[in-house]
């Protein structure tokens, strides 16, 4: 092989290489943000304001990681000016990193509304509510990150899928809380705190579900942000390849 | 001028002028997103049900714009391969759009609060507190914006240091509305609506102090996410540009 063929191979690997890194480290950053909202939950359900406090240090690390990798992509756009689906792969790789630090932000809030939970005394209600959509959206965090690392759409379109159904869980959910505060105004800074739970739960759902997007963009080329669920499903179905 | 420079500069010429257009598109699309939070703020204090439902039909063009400013970024990272400070402009370009579109999400959701209150009847307090702290927000997403046109930081920095106030601003008319609710329960899920707004609000500044940091990466070059201001305007003051 001659020395400049070489040479090429030679950046070409390191290019790949690099492009490994970002991905690894992307992973490694949604499993860290995972175990946030897992531990969060624990936190509230079981009163432990130790693990709060714990969840609410570890957000620095994830912010670091956010920071991290999104010079590594702009070193990478700078320095190696990728093409088609490795472009695509960095640019996803982007913005995927900030929907995973928001995430980490609203587990170091339900952490914080643990405390205050501990500090007030329970609420009366809303801990099963908030341990099942709890557990929803961390699967669907886990399985937008499955479909990332599986180049997967079908699990990525899933995924949007079930926002829907998290966005009705929510609702029934606070409406159930409005209901009960009603009821029994002495609970009522109590329950708030269940209520900024909520959402932040239902919020990390739509951070999930725009991971799966940005999946979907990364593996078929097509931005399906904003459109319903029936268009993406078709433009997921679809065979053609943009490479 | 031999036709190889002549096309070269014929290049460069285009490329300016593409660099040129996603500018004015994102500022087009900041004022249109500017507007919808003052609609959204009249359309609540008054009591206007019908402009309210302008402001949700508005959020559809919205986020087109984000799709489209975001689909000429890739083509213009694909095409142009652009580095430092072009690079540095297109990818903020990326990113300002994404809180642009956010902000324009918080402006459709606090219509809907308008209009929810205009069928259960006015809330009994908090909105003098939502039309303060939405002029406020308001002129932070102006004042991010402009400092995005004129390239300045020490605006940008000024935006990131007011976001501070918004929060303490929110927390004590939080706390307001929290205390009523408690004394009048019936007017709870009214006063609820309220409380959404403030939220809602309270997130556009912090979409407002996104926006001013990612300018002041443009123009300097420092990622300057998720440090505090001491250490922002450190950062901001220094002379050293990065070009």
């Amino acid at each position: 092989m001659p020395d400049k063929e070489l040479f090429k191979q030679h950046i070409s690997q390191q290019f790949n290489s690099e492009l490994e890194e970002i991905r690894t480290q992307l992973l490694e950053m949604g499993g860290l943000v995972e175990k946030q909202i897992n531990d969060a939950i624990v936190a509230l359900i079981e009163g432990d304001a130790k693990l709060a406090e714990q969840v609410r240090e570890k957000d620095d690390a994830i912010n670091q990681m956010e920071l991290d990798i999104d010079q590594e992509c702009m070193r990478i756009l700078a320095r190696r000016q990728p093409a088609a689906s490795d472009l695509r792969l960095v640019i996803s790789i982007s913005k995927i990193i900030v929907d995973l630090e928001r995430i980490g932000d609203e587990a170091s809030k339900i952490a914080r509304r643990a405390i205050d939970l501990v500090e007030a005394g329970q609420a009366p209600k809303g801990y099963v509510e908030c341990r099942h959509i709890g557990h929803h959206v961390r699967r669907m965090v886990q399985e937008a990150l499955d479909a990332f690392a599986r180049m997967d759409t079908d699990q990525a379109f899933s995924v949007a899928r079930e926002d829907k159904s998290v966005d009705q869980e929510y609702k029934s959910a606070m409406r159930e809380m409005i209901t009960f505060m009603m009821e029994d105004p002495r609970s009522i800074s109590r329950v708030l705190n269940i209520l900024w739970v909520l959402r932040s739960l239902e919020r990390v759902g739509d951070h999930a579900r725009n991971v799966a997007e940005h999946v979907i963009y990364l593996v078929k080329g097509i931005d399906v942000r904003h459109i319903g669920l029936k268009r993406m499903e078709a433009e997921v179905r679809r065979e053609d390849n943009p490479e």
